[in-house]
């Protein structure tokens, strides 16, 4: 085996002083780098090379790598782009917004926004597939489901969507998968009083994939013909009104139901702390957004969205689910449920493309509910209940004409009644600092929110209504909704929302969620394909300013200023890193980056007169939301296969080129390649698809290996999405939010996505003159996305600059390449370059390991948790492997430290392999090791506690102990079980052992 | 044995709706109290009462249960609340502040404020008397004594001191204790060009213990005599010279030296990296402040003071000291050294008074050192001293007379040299958004910090001295100091200020060591006499804002509006709960708090002619700082007895006024006692004092069980101290900061401290009419103290209002009770009313069991961590006890869990009792019992590991390991290492067991 190790430097040269003396002297670049530069000679002579020149030229084919710096701004210090990017959100102007319309004024309780929002220990986490090491945060979201479900009165939730609208359209996904099929009960009947955003993104989904919208109030559709799939209706509706008008939905719902199809209700729920749960009037599926519950506003998002609907539908929910199963040990545990039907193994036959969820907003919406309780919780539902109440009242005592029908917390009024025009209301409310929502001309809606005070009030009256001496009192009957439409019953009966609701009760209960998950502030995440690099506290910061959090997406265009700056400069520096001519911040995932990508290209083409191209190629090791976003795109999947050097079979491509030439729309590529290469032949593969008249799509996925070396522009490619939760350091929080920003040559900028609210509220959406305004297209509720985490990405790239970033890609190569050289032959490299090297990740190979000792790469992966590690990316791209991308921010030490561990464990296979221990006796298959484990007395195992839980010796230090056993996916696939279950399973072991 | 259990109330009507429905529904009281109301009324019932009412009645003597309700403003919610305070801090104007003196403009690494600051992990523990739960805290404060011995060139340091001033006092009253005694060799030289706010500092200190200061120019002094104990000399000095002009220092110390007396250098850590260490030129102490090493200015405070000095004067250290020590296996381990100098077993014999400490602030800036590096350092102070030198050039430029001797960061100017005023140059910089400092009418001082940037310079020099092109261009050679007086050789060579400086580095040493430690995010800490109650964010959210960070101490008035009004608020609330008349917020510890009462009477009386009186009574059972502070204060203590109900022996009292009675100043007592009870015979001890004509200070240590129901107005004080981190909130940030505000009588407001920067600056010191303003008796180095926490005290004032508070004083004595009634058998509860009640805390007799079994109080401390808690109040006030403080904000559950820890304890002393085992085989003996040990296969005790690790069964969820065995006291004390031991020592267990 060839050995590479340095030993440790401790003194390091660290300050960077350049030019003048009086030159800020703390660069950022400095801190986002693990390794010192005097680590960075030694790693590169230790794979021998000199410098980082002639590592990249070895490593990067040179006819992409780049013969230009990036034309971007001077870095700033962490100090300069904190100023600087608030004097940007002090653009922006915080009103109190009434405008409602699914985002709405709610107040985020402190110990909730310091130690969950705020803090490293929950947002740095990764989505918790090493269910072991991610028990704090797989609680949390259970509780998220369990509240959902609560309300809802529906039996099965998922762990998050997007946000409402694509919410909803993954739920008229399902009514079809269930259903429909194309070209028969293809039909699906959607409400007018929908809000629009979520119409508009109907509309986006629906006509690619063959379901024909029928528009309509629901009392007018017709289902005696028994061709519609699905319905949705919003429950209470876009104007306020409990249900709306017209026939009930119960028997609405009946209807439908009889004719076969199923019917979605689009939801509140603060509202259904009030109202009868939608599952009472039949809905099969619920949807809606969790906002409100302590998730501030940010100009659209992150939030999470929510489905939930009964167990005979599980199998067909989007997203990720959270399940109780139990562990090697028998105790109960959670963990992801049923992956199987996630895309990266369904592919393009997936439910749905979604991958990135909300669960860090998730996770607080839950925590929301936890501290205050189903009595605080009916308690703010009243307030806000009252709050409308009064304002019906005043405003209609002084002669305006209202709606009268039962409301929750939104109303609309006339106010042509007397005399006025929705403009003027509007800025009589700007001129007192709130915000009202023009329906028409003539209508004006108000939406009541939790933060909405009695002041506040008595102000938007007088300011909008000229209502000067409101009688502002309300007793408790006003707290009351319509008896008709009351909830029955109690809610959030389980134990975990009646227990943490004094604040130090809730600060502990984070603490030990939070002490159960093993995040980036423990120890290095090398997870392939997912860059988990640092996500520095400057870059978290702004997150969290009011000047950015309490912004409605739909403010008007002049208090929003400082949003719409950061974004254009985002994108243009976007823009000038990918090589592209316009971006789009809208795609609030990476799934739906690519989802968004190829609408692009597909009206791009259909432009043309080429809308008859239709067929997807991709290559066999894709990532799985490439398939399934193609298939959501309407196209045809094509495989293409792979050589057995990991590259693209070019002559494989260039045959199904010919195949589908006349068809041909797009190839979707990963480059570097998901193997970790880069691919030498990749200009032949873009000329060939280009040649035949298709596009190519880039995925970004990789794109951390290519900043400032190359582009996709550079290589050929039209289009490309970004995952800025991975390149661009968004924190993975635990399983989202993201960001999947797309990248567009000049010929696709006019088809990128827009988005209902038009330019006057959004602005130019992607910041370039290229990029037409318009209404139609939109992938997410808001018109920027999840805007709010915009000004992580932001300051990455102003406070590293062009040197900054380019340095940071070498790192990210060279660390991967250092690691590889030192597990090069204790296990086999996968994959490499021409020249030997791998780019910023590669794969070990586990399986003639596993052929030889029977050792799986999942006990590789369980093991390493033992060693205070999360496992690499397991089986992705290749089955039987793990894939390791330790990113430029981990330190040589750390760099070392794992892969000490890595040859710790190879010689622990090979004791399997030489006989000395026997594999189920292994640490390797009893891995990981709990605490309780290691507690009982009685211990017959063949090897020590000591080697079972401190296998190597920085681990004394700081050990991080797995909660659980292994988990077994199986049991609880099974028996599946998605919301918590009562407290007494987890009371009494032997109980829950018989159980089992 | 009595029984008291109630079953945990999980379904709890939390919400509060009083009044009208529109007001806002979520009170911060219901977080703050930790049981609920059902919870509150079923304690209140086990323990005999059907409400509060008659409990209080019941505990509280009749003669001083107030009538009235506290006069105090309508509860806010928490983000009204933050609303409010917001408006407030915005009247505050952040400048670039030049004004140095002391306090600088610096950055706060953004990982160390939101990872420390920020974070309850450290700011909620407690100071590290249990060390083995504490080694986290523990080894940062070693990295700060390290800091500063390697800065310095001495070989001792404390764990910091409470300001710069304070420290310099604190120093010389280490000569007058080593050289000096009252009458001879009294005389202290104090340097004039020393900071004036240290200058006022020293001549508070000096004259009542009988120091005679000389001031002077350090050349003039003439030590021929002998009579000298001590010298002060600032390095650089108050103008920035590095030496005074005159005779070297070197030369100077020398003579002192020579004559008998010790010289101390103040002193600046950041001058230190370039400058020579003040051991080169013979100093033997060395004192400053660490503000500048990345701790916010916050208008004064807090910050970390620190004291170095030579091994020989070790022992005579004020304050804390960290030091090195083994555990029970042998292994290193660190612990607070030396505390048989403390004033809890000294008292007044003790060297300071001082007991508080900086500890959060003196972490903060060893992790910025940390962080940094030598290298980054040397940058910064590089780059702050070019910043000066470009200053002076281009200032000399422009004609004007320049102080000519060799500076780091400061120097000034002769203004009048171009015809200008010093208010004229302040003028023009404030219009520009500076401050300068004025020295006096003609003179101009500049200083230069880490975050003043090259256009805040041109902006000064433009602003302020009509410099319109100045070159701001600095070549590298500025950079260094001049040759004659730079320092030698390398800086913190020890690994750990050479090992994360990358943030993903820092975070996650900052993690490892804040998962060392038990702070309230993990369990209760109920400590006697400490209040360790919720730290809500709501009220910690303020402190780190700008607006009041980003303020120099001796800004303008006009530029602080905001703090004043703060303050003012604030003092006034207090003044209306304690019924006083005035409120001073200067002294920055609850020592220093009762030192500045002390002087206040002293003052008074002088003031009435009766200056001889000088004896101070104090109780046997008084806190030790009381006996030090009298000492301090000059005055004579008489100790009065306790009788055995642990009542102050009022014959006694009586028999020593009489002997007293002419020269009786005061009689200090805390209420309730430190026993737990709130004594019948107040009144007439009151009546007893006052008729002999001596004044009474109250110790507000136990405020917490008074407030809203009682005061020490009431009562019949004359002055009394609050500890605001007790009390009002502030946490303890794992030994300090604290504020130690004194509340005074009308005929004693008068007196209370002054600030040498005056009215001017500092406003209406005390907040009300009362108060003289004046220059005299500052007892801390900024006018307002540690100002940056009151926002803390002022938010939780405003949250509760008059009932929240008033329920908070009645749960924390419900808690108590409750908790004494269910161990009350078990256990001899030591003290008690007249009916049976404690007050908010109460002790639990061990010497019976001790005797018994030989199972020490510490036995019990220390196996309490194994059970997941922090120990109560160890051998204080009485010896072989533990003193338990459950506060208001702990809920029945852990209360319960604590007893049922308790009630095990019990189980296991009676196992011991009856022989099933022995002593030193006991799990009591042998705890806390650490992973290691656990883990270790060698397991050859008579009880198992489970028994050892998890003797209850909710540590399974939630399991808290002791980083080490049982620390060694007497061995640390033996063989005193105070820096960070060569990192070897810790990585080879085996040779340091050779070494122990």
């Amino acid at each position: 085996r060839r050995q590479v190790h340095i030993s440790k430097a401790l003194f390091r040269s660290s300050a960077v002083l350049s030019g003048d003396a009086l030159d800020m002297c703390d660069s950022f670049s400095r801190r986002h780098l693990g390794p010192n530069d005097e680590d960075g000679k030694a790693m590169l002579k230790a794979i021998g090379f000199d410098n980082f020149e002639s590592m990249v030229k070895s490593t990067v084919p040179a006819q992409i790598l780049t013969q230009t710096e990036l034309q971007l701004d001077e870095p700033l210090t962490e100090s300069e782009a904190i100023q600087s990017i608030k004097s940007m959100a002090d653009k922006n102007k915080v009103m109190k917004s009434f405008i409602g319309q699914g985002y709405y004024d709610t107040i985020v309780p402190p110990v909730i926004l310091r130690n969950m929002l705020e803090n490293p220990g929950w947002y740095t986490a990764y989505t918790p597939y090493q269910a072991e090491i991610s028990q704090g945060r797989l609680e949390m979201l259970l509780n998220f489901q369990t509240l959902v479900c609560d309300l809802t009165g529906l039996s099965m939730a998922v762990a998050s969507l997007l946000d409402e609208s694509t919410a909803a359209a993954e739920a008229m996904q399902m009514c079809f998968a269930l259903k429909g099929k194309r070209g028969k009960n293809n039909k699906f009947f959607v409400s007018n009083d929908l809000h629009p955003q979520t119409i508009g993104l109907l509309e986006t989904r629906a006509g690619v994939i063959g379901i024909e919208l029928v528009f309509g109030n629901h009392s007018d559709a017709d289902f005696t013909e028994g061709n519609y799939c699905g319905a949705i209706v919003q429950y209470p509706n876009t104007y306020g009104s409990v249900e709306s008008p017209g026939e009930s939905y119960k028997s609405f719902t009946d209807r439908a139901h009889e004719s076969g199809a199923m019917v979605i209700a689009a939801t509140d729920l603060m509202a259904l702390t009030k109202l009868a749960a939608p599952s009472t009037w039949g809905a099969d599926i619920a949807i809606g957004s969790a906002q409100r519950f302590g998730v501030p506003m940010g100009f659209g998002g992150p939030h999470a969205g929510f489905l939930a609907t009964s167990d005979a539908y599980s199998r067909k929910m989007p997203g990720r689910i959270i399940g109780v199963t139990i562990d090697s040990e028998g105790k109960p545990c959670l963990r992801m449920a049923m992956q199987t039907r996630e895309q990266h193994i369904r592919r393009d036959k997936a439910t749905s493309n979604i991958c990135t969820a909300q669960a860090l907003l998730a996770n607080m919406a839950a925590a929301y509910a936890i501290y205050h309780g189903p009595d605080g919780l009916k308690s703010i539902a009243g307030r806000i209940h009252a709050l409308a109440r009064v304002a019906h009242r005043e405003i209609e005592k002084a002669g305006f004409t209202m709606a009268q029908d039962p409301f929750f917390d939104t109303f609309t009024i006339d106010v042509s009644s007397k005399g006025m025009t929705a403009s003027q209301v509007q800025a009589g409310a700007e001129a007192v600092g709130a915000n009202v929502r023009i329906i028409d001309d003539n209508t004006v809606g108000l939406s009541m929110g939790e933060g909405i005070t009695r002041d506040d009030l008595k102000m938007l009256l007088a300011g909008a209504f000229g209502i000067v001496n409101p009688d502002v009192s309300a007793d408790a009957s006003l707290t009351e909704v319509d008896p008709s439409v009351a909830r029955q019953g109690e809610i959030l009966e389980h134990p975990i929302f009646r227990q943490h609701h004094s604040e130090t009760q809730m600060l502990r209960y984070l603490k030990a969620l939070e002490n159960r998950d093993l995040a980036l502030n423990h120890s290095m995440i090398s997870l392939g394909s997912c860059t988990m690099k640092l996500n520095a506290t400057s870059e978290m910061v702004p997150v969290t300013w009011p000047t950015f959090c309490n912004i409605h997406p739909f403010a008007p265009t002049n208090q929003v200023q400082g949003y719409h700056e950061l974004i254009k400069d985002l994108n243009e520096d976007l823009a000038e890193i990918t090589g592209f001519a316009a971006v789009s911040a809208q795609p609030n995932s990476g799934a739906t980056g690519e989802y968004a990508g190829l609408l692009t290209i597909m009206k791009y083409l259909e432009s043309k007169g080429e809308g008859h191209r239709n067929v997807c190629l991709i290559p066999k090791s894709a990532h799985g939301t490439n398939p399934a976003s193609a298939a959501m795109a309407g196209m045809k999947v094509v495989v293409v296969d792979n050589d057995k050097e990991g590259n693209i079979d070019v002559v494989d491509l260039k045959k199904k080129i010919d195949k589908h030439r006349d068809n041909l729309a797009a190839f979707m590529v990963t480059y570097p390649s998901t193997f970790g290469v880069f691919e030498e032949g990749i200009i032949e593969i873009m000329d060939a698809v280009h040649e035949a008249g298709g596009q190519v799509y880039m995925d970004g996925a990789n794109m951390n290996a290519q900043v400032g070396l190359t582009s996709p522009g550079l290589i050929g490619a039209d289009v490309c999405h970004l995952n800025l939760h991975k390149t661009f350091c968004i924190p993975h929080g635990g399983g989202g939010p993201g960001v999947g920003s797309i990248g567009v040559a000049a010929h696709l900028a006019p088809f990128l996505p827009g988005h209902v609210v038009g330019q006057e509220a959004s602005g130019d959406l992607c910041g370039s003159d290229l990029c037409v305004p318009k209404k139609e297209g939109a992938v997410a509720g808001a018109p920027f996305g999840s805007a709010a985490i915009l000004p992580i990405s932001w300051m990455y790239i102003k406070m590293n600059g062009t040197e900054g970033l380019k340095k940071a890609t070498q790192y990210a190569i060279l660390n991967a390449n250092y690691m590889a050289a030192r597990l090069n032959g204790a296990y086999d490299v996968l994959f490499v370059g021409k020249n030997g090297q791998c780019a910023h990740e590669f794969i070990l190979d586990l399986r003639p390991l596993k052929a030889s000792t029977g050792v799986t790469e999942e006990d590789v992966a369980k093991r390493l948790q033992d060693y205070g590690f999360h496992s690499p990316t397991m089986s992705w791209p290749v089955a039987g492997t793990l894939m390791i991308e330790p990113t430029e921010s981990e330190d040589l030490a750390e760099l070392d430290r794992f892969c000490d561990a890595m040859l710790a464990i190879r010689s622990e296979i090979d004791d399997i392999g030489s006989g000395k221990i026997k594999l189920e006796d292994s640490p390797l298959r009893n891995a990981p090791h709990t605490m309780e484990v290691i507690m009982n007395e009685k211990w017959d195992r063949p090897y020590t506690r000591e080697v079972a839980a401190y296998p190597a010796p920085w681990i004394r230090a700081n050990k991080f102990w797995p909660t659980c056993g292994r988990v077994d996916n199986v049991y609880g696939d099974r028996n599946l079980v998605c919301t918590c279950p009562p407290l007494e399973a987890y009371m009494d072991d032997d109980e829950v052992k018989e159980v089992a």
